[in-house]
């Protein structure tokens, strides 16, 4: 097969169809791992990095011209829609993010404002397009949105949790409310996601971080109509959608529903009871443990190996961790990863 | 069926014979979520209480006069090994447990102290003595220790910790260091556990509370031999043998082939998925989603009654939580799970 530029091979991958090699990134990638991050970090805090799009896009950039992934993941946060939607949104150094009013009530559900995209978060637009700009043709963008229920639970929450006690009181106990909700975040996600199609994105992440809370059958019944409708008119757009949920075990069949072109899977799942359990429906993205990258490279290098080989038989696969990288990673975890990735092993693989 | 008694209606179902209705207890039953308990820890910090046999004992016997619970589970820690062997552990209001020094090398490892469990942790043989005076033969006592992968995790990290990164950096880097580790925590807990049988603990379970953290190959590789171990050692002391993995989802075929007699559910499991996948080899415990107890009595009596029939075709059943009972939860729900459970609302619910 002919050589595929990155983006070529990134959306073939998302499509099912037949790539030259298996296309990577990482989630996180433009992050507190890397020094060159560190450096701009300095000077902004975190929300106003992400609303400079100057330094939005560096960041997203610093990744790719260290480890050459095929695509970028444009540098924000799941929480932009949440502030735009009215409520104040802090990230304190050291602590989760802390969001205000909290939405508990019926009454607190209608006071949350419908943004305009452009208008309202057309920072996060003009940072894809620099980051455009820069990257030509050559490269896959990847825009993103929280799914509903992790947006939701940051809503109702006001905060990270470890049990979501308030958001599952109002799924179980308010249904209605908790729907309502639901279709408020996507009524107001779709425009946000279409803004940063236009803006160059070509393929959309759906970060459902939290959605491993869950069985199957309540994520089913409570969740599955609003990440579809989602995931539909997202698709509708024109590009790949990828639907990522952190502790997806259980949950496999149920996510195929949402009818996402890519599956991202965490560290938890095994790569062969995916591809069985999806029946080729889907294209699955992922999985290794990100803290396979605090060992030494060869046992990174290995276990990397270990991810490739057990996706060799999926209808389609991208490389990725199972979750995000964590902070005090080396690089030299990640140029280990990248290697054996882009093949640059392969010589001395074969040799030893 | 002639009537059983609550001792003997659990052991059955852990051995998977016929009961007369399912057995039921929840995990942290004497905590904080009961005024009665709150009452006493006024008096105690954490570790008092879990070293005052009198208080110890008390609250264990709690929730058994409020609710009539199958089985008291004794009310101590999984962190009383880790000071016998020789860490400060401190439970600081608020926060995790810290340890320290942290158990990162070699040398760390066997700088750990072997304990004798009668002479160092003597308080806890006593509490179950207390319980056993008070409930006599009518009732089961539930022992218990954590696993080797909590436990090491504990040791290693120093605290809580989210991604376990110092953890799974001993586990993937220096893999013999962290065998050894697991081997020296499993020659400790055994004598441990066999205290606690003496004393008159009728069960005990093996509290894998952060196993749910790795793919099933993982688990399988590192931490079944020493779980597996561990059970069959406490079997061994004529007991049968609860192992409960939070996050278990992937985990449930390796699970079994540690000889567990019985395998406790986080929520997240398809009781259905569970019933085949563990193919009639162990009795299953749980798994209702703790959060549930947020909601409204009439929806946590739908959703026991729910939990109840999708367990009907297992070998043997022991309702629970699928973890443990969080401190704000009513008391009017914990009424309202054993109200369904004792089928003290068989009446009403035919006729509505």
């Amino acid at each position: 097969m002919t050589a595929m530029t990155p983006r070529e091979r990134f959306l073939a991958a998302c499509r099912r169809q037949p790539v030259d090699r298996t296309p990577a990134w990482v989630m996180r990638q433009a992050g507190r791992y890397l020094p060159e991050y560190r450096a701009v970090r300095k000077h902004h805090d975190f929300l106003g990095m992400v609303r400079t799009p100057e330094a939005a896009a560096e960041v997203t950039l610093q990744p790719i011209r260290r480890f050459g992934m095929d695509a970028a993941v444009i540098f924000s946060d799941i929480l932009v829609p949440h502030a735009a939607m009215g409520l104040d949104v802090r990230f304190e150094e050291g602590e989760g993010p802390k969001l205000a009013p909290c939405v508990r009530t019926p009454e607190d559900v209608e006071a949350l404002r419908d943004f305009d995209a452009w208008r309202d978060t057309g920072f996060l637009g003009e940072a894809i397009r620099r980051v455009r700009a820069e990257l030509g043709g050559e490269r896959a963008i990847i825009g993103f949105c929280g799914a509903p229920w992790t947006s939701a639970s940051y809503m109702i929450e006001g905060a990270s949790s470890r049990n979501f006690e308030h958001a599952k009181r109002m799924l179980h106990g308010d249904p209605a409310c908790f729907a309502r909700l639901c279709e408020r975040l996507v009524d107001n996600l779709v425009p946000y996601l279409r803004m940063q199609v236009e803006a160059g994105a070509d393929v959309l992440q759906v970060f459902d971080s939290w959605g491993g809370a869950f069985d199957a059958r309540t994520w089913s019944e409570s969740l599955l109509p609003s990440t579809r409708r989602l995931v539909h008119e997202a698709k509708a757009l024109g590009v790949p959608v990828i639907l990522y949920v952190n502790g997806c075990s259980q949950l496999l069949e149920t996510l195929v529903d949402t009818g996402a072109d890519v599956l991202g899977l965490d560290w938890r799942v095994d790569p062969a009871d995916a591809i069985r359990r999806t029946g080729g429906k889907v294209a699955l993205q992922g999985n290794l443990d990100p803290c396979v990258l605090f060992a030494p490279p060869e046992v990174v290098e290995r276990e990397t190996r270990r991810v490739l080989d057990s996706f060799r038989d999926a209808p389609g696969h991208i490389f990725n961790l199972g979750s995000g990288i964590l902070p005090g990673v080396p690089t030299a975890s990640m140029e280990a990863v990248f290697r054996v990735v882009q093949g640059r092993q392969a010589m001395e693989a074969r040799v030893s």
